[in-house]
C-alpha cells in the first residue's frame, strides 16, 4: 500500500479545477456589454476561446512557433475569434486596450465556492501549489484577485513546456527536492492525471459539473465519473481535504 | 518625479532582510546540542557558514563550477566547516542524517518582528515575491514556517543565476509583464540594491542591525545608513508600508 502514504506537496490544475473560466469570463464581459453598449456574445465567446486553447499550445508543444505564454496565445486566439461574436457592436468601438482588457479576463476568474476553503485546509497540511499552463503573470494575479493561497506557482513559463510534457509534472518534484509519488496533482481532467500517473505522480480526481456552464452528461465535455486508477477521487476540494486527514 | 510613481510589485531579498539567519540557527542548533548532548559552537559555526556563501556562489556564477543549489551549497560548506567547530563532541555523534537536517536550518528561519505584519501589510497594495538566492524548495518551506505570505516565488533556481547576476533582476520583470521600475527590490544590503538598480528597478532599503546578532557598528558588518540614491529607505517593512500608503 506504497501508493497510499500520503504525498508531501500537493499541485493543481487551476483552469476548470480550481477555478471558474466559463461562468467568471461570461459575467466580465456581460458586465463589459452592460457599461459600454457592446452587444458582444460571451458564451459563444468563451467556449470558441477555450476551443482554441489546446490547438494553439499543442503549436508551441511541437515547436512549431517558438515559445509563447499563455497571455499571448489569449491574445491571439482572441484576436481571431471575436468578430465572429459581436453582433451589433460596431467594430470600430472595440480598441486594441479594449483587446488586452478583455484577454486578461483570464487573470480575473473566480475559484468554486469550495475552492479557497478547501486549499487553506489542505494548505495546513501540505505545501500546496498551481501546476498549470497558465504564465507566472496570470497566476500571480489570479490568485490575488481569487484569494487562492498558494505557497508556490509552478508554470509552463518557468519550464517553457506544456502540460501534458513531462517537463511539466517533473517540474514541482525537482524544484522541492521530492520523490515523484510525494507529488500529487489535483485536477478535473484525466487525460492530465493521467499524464502525471506516467511520471509517478500521484492522483486525485474532482468533478467539476458546471466547468462548461451546465452538466453537459451527453456531450461528454466534463469528466463525470470517479475511477479507481486515481489515488483518490472526491466532489470538492474539501471532501479531499477530509480524505486527506486534514 | 517619474521615479517617485509608486511600483506595482516588490520582490523582497530574503536571508537578513526578511529572516534572522543568525539568531534563528544559533536558537536551532544550541537546541539539538541539548537534546544530544553535543557540543557545537553554533555562533562560530553560523558565521563561518554564512562566510562561505558569496564564495561558492561566486564558483556558480563564473561557471568553474554547474549549476549547484543554495540547499547543495549550504551542505557542502557545513561539511567542510563543521570539524572546526564541534568542540568536544565525539565525531562519530554526527551522522549523515544529522548533517541533513542541520543543513535544512535554512528553512527554518524565523522574519524579524515586523516581518510578517508588514508584508501582510504590503501584500494588500502589491504583489510580493522573493527574489532570493535560495531555492525553491528552500524558499517554499520557509515561506510555511515563518508565515510569509508571498504570491509568489521568485529564485535562483528558476533562471540558474545567482543574484547580482541580472538575469535574477530581471525574472520578476519579465515574468510580471512589468516595466522595471514598476518592480521594486527591498533589501537590507546596498550591494544587492544597487545590482538592482543597475537593471531599472526601485529600491527600498531596509536597516537590520541586528543581522550579524547585535550591531556592529565598528565591524561595518551591516548597512547602517539610509542613502538618497535609493528610492525608499525605512526601518522596518511596517514603516516602509507607511511610506507607500498601505
Amino acid at each position: 500500500m506504497a501508493r497510499k502514504q500520503p504525498p508531501k506537496a500537493l499541485v493543481f490544475d487551476v483552469f476548470g479545477t480550481c477555478v471558474d473560466w466559463h461562468g467568471s469570463i461570461i459575467r466580465d464581459g456581460r458586465l463589459l456589454n452592460q457599461e459600454r453598449g457592446w452587444d458582444i456574445d460571451w458564451e459563444g465567446l468563451v467556449n470558441a476561446w477555450r476551443a482554441a486553447y489546446r490547438p494553439s499550445m499543442d503549436r508551441v508543444r511541437s515547436r512549431e512557433v517558438p515559445w509563447t505564454s499563455l497571455d499571448e496565445l489569449h491574445l491571439a486566439s482572441l484576436k481571431e475569434l471575436l468578430p465572429r461574436f459581436i453582433g451589433k457592436t460596431p467594430k470600430r468601438a472595440i480598441k486594441a486596450e479594449d483587446l488586452e482588457y478583455i484577454s486578461k479576463a483570464w487573470h480575473r476568474l473566480k475559484g468554486w465556492p469550495d475552492t479557497v476553503r478547501g486549499l487553506k485546509q489542505l494548505k495546513s497540511k501540505f505545501i500546496i501549489g498551481t501546476l498549470s499552463n497558465g504564465n507566472v503573470g496570470l497566476l500571480t494575479r489570479m490568485a490575488k484577485h481569487a484569494g487562492l493561497p498558494w505557497d508556490v506557482i509552478f508554470s509552463s513559463d518557468w519550464v517553457h513546456h506544456y502540460k501534458p510534457d513531462p517537463e511539466m509534472y517533473l517540474s514541482p518534484v525537482n524544484m522541492l527536492s521530492l520523490k515523484p509519488e510525494e507529488v500529487m496533482l489535483v485536477a478535473a481532467h484525466k487525460h492530465d492525471l493521467d499524464g502525471a500517473a506516467k511520471c509517478g505522480l500521484k492522483t486525485a480526481f474532482i468533478i467539476r459539473p458546471l466547468e462548461y456552464g451546465k452538466p453537459h452528461f451527453d456531450a461528454g465535455k466534463y469528466d463525470s465519473k470517479f475511477e479507481k486508477r486515481f489515488d483518490y477521487n472526491a466532489k470538492s476540494f474539501i471532501e479531499l481535504a477530509d480524505q486527506l486527514g486534514c
